[in-house]
């Protein structure tokens, strides 16, 4: 049996749902709303329109509703939503505050209902290949992981321009990578040091560097821009880098591009040895001896978008736990929360 | 008449300065000494060779010595100097700690002796494009500069690898890297956040990334990393971006390679487009369409290290101020000791 989706917003995301659900088997989606009704003339032949979640929510038949609303509107969804007794999959970031979490968790909770967050990009391919490799410890010790994505377009989409419907790049993309090295990284980050600027929109975050000093060791950057400019074929997409004692990686694009690299030795010649640049002598800068940097492939990961509603499928069954937990949301926005105190006093922020 | 120079200390940068200063005019070296007989085998002809520092000081032509020794030998050997009348050049840092800069500055101002430090990175030509940039304001107003310098040694050269000869990056090449940036904004920076790391090294480290946030709006960054690792042509050179409202630009390289990076317009249409890329959908980044970015050539600067020694004969006799002034040194020290503060504590450190 197909389980019976609603989808509440139609915005951008709500029609990227349409677009996967509909050709997903194990789903169904029976019912979109919007409280736009110009944004619900497209809605594909089949499925019921609503002029509002209400409506939607008193279809007995919808089991599941997907919440693509805009941000400020997730707790006032969840809880109508989870009054109805709807199973629920909230879209990112899944509130605005911790305390709207938990405030939401309690509609969910007294009425016994599934809920679980749309954090998807824990299958990007690219966050993938570096967690592969992260996994198999093929760096030795990591010393420092950097996820970055840069844009061209400086301002941002639709509502995400005001802070009050939930705006900005840390809500936006942030929530993401954010989730991604937690959910990668099986330590406590003990402090959390952060920038956050509007380079070219009024009101929201557009920029952002986050500092994240993990308890074993690692220190992670979380870099952010939307107007921050490279002439440079896929820069405009992610960038990870990983170091570690016994080699560097990275991987560019969401098609991953990258390699592993490795020196064939290390210095132990200590005497004058010197390198020329045209910056002047230094022994420990410029172009390495032929042959002494060499390269591995990338291990090779397969995953997609699709494998999460796979996953919650088989979930929703009861055949496995929820991919994305509400304590691991959770943390990301208590992070978030903590990122933002320490960009507005300029101070690190102790964390966990 | 030319300035007739010692040196103190023929190792690495004991040779240079020989190899540089007997082929300018305006300076003749008349002495060079070395506690270890060995480095003086290959003193060029016609230069007196001194087993101590103390034996040249004793030299009455001697007008000025340039202090090449290992970092924990700076306090004392400016002092022997100062003290013998000698006029000062102090390798970097000029000293392990702001205490003992203070101190040595007692000796040099009591004996009325000429005192300057050779930061001659301020005339990096990669340095000096970005600094052009910087100055023309040619980014519009400026949120973030990196100044970044990858290795492939893992470990460090002779005595750079014991803590106790002053040695490890920050030492060796921080001290260049933020002098660079303190030179270049004339701004207060008001808070400091730091990790340290000996990836390779067993006592020193070798990796460091500095977040400094200036007052007036710049976050900037320096990273090096004596082991992390790309297979790509320049990578083991310095490398800068820096993005502003206006644009951005990237210079690699000592012998600078880069553009200054520009979009023809900013998005105006918020209406539902999107980018279709491999990590499924996203409006914000992706392949920018053609001809949207556009680049510009780099400014052309032509500066060189020998341009810090003609300046020092300049302001030696009379006719400037010398370059590098002791409170600039000073203030980078101070900042050299918030970061190793902020690396040991995992806390930010409020600095000016």
């Amino acid at each position: 049996m197909s389980i019976k989706f609603g989808i509440i917003g139609h915005g951008f995301m709500g029609h990227e749902h349409e677009t996967m659900l509909t050709q997903m088997d194990g789903i169904e989606v029976t019912g979109i709303c919007d409280i736009q009704p110009k944004q619900l003339e497209d809605v594909k032949e089949g499925i019921i329109r609503y002029n509002s979640a209400e409506e939607m929510l008193a279809n007995p038949d919808i089991q599941v509703v997907i919440i693509a609303a805009n941000n400020n509107q997730h707790l006032d969804l969840v809880t109508k939503a989870a009054n109805a007794k709807k199973d629920i999959i909230c879209e990112k970031p899944v509130a605005m505050s911790v305390a709207e979490l938990d405030e939401m968790m309690k509609a969910v909770n007294e009425n016994g209902v599934k809920f679980t967050v749309h954090q998807q990009r824990r299958f990007d391919p690219d966050f993938r290949t570096i967690k592969e490799i992260y996994d198999q410890k093929a760096l030795g010790d990591i010393f420092t992981i950097k996820n970055q994505l840069y844009g061209f377009n400086g301002n941002m989409h639709d509502w995400h321009v005001y802070i009050s419907e939930g705006g900005g790049m840390l809500f936006d993309w942030g929530v993401h990578l954010l989730d991604q090295l937690l959910w990668m990284i099986d330590a406590k980050v003990t402090s959390v040091f952060a920038t956050m600027k509007n380079v070219i929109n009024e009101e929201v975050d557009d920029f952002f560097n986050i500092q994240l000093v993990f308890e074993n060791g690692i220190t992670a950057e979380v870099e952010l821009g939307t107007y921050y400019l490279k002439d440079q074929p896929k820069w405009f997409e992610r960038h990870w880098f990983m170091g570690g004692n016994e080699g560097s990686a990275y991987v560019d694009g969401f098609d991953p591009e990258g390699r592993i690299v490795r020196t064939t030795g290390l210095l132990t010649n200590v005497k004058g040895s010197r390198t020329m640049t045209a910056a002047g002598p230094t022994r420990s800068f410029g172009n390495p001896r032929e042959g002494l940097i060499v390269t591995e492939e990338l291990p090779e990961v397969h995953t997609c978008h699709e494998n999460y509603f796979e996953q919650f499928i088989k979930a929703y069954h009861g055949e496995e736990e929820f991919f994305v937990k509400v304590p691991e949301v959770r943390r990301v926005l208590r992070l978030m929360e903590a990122v933002r105190e320490s960009a507005r006093t300029k101070k690190s922020v102790d964390f966990e």
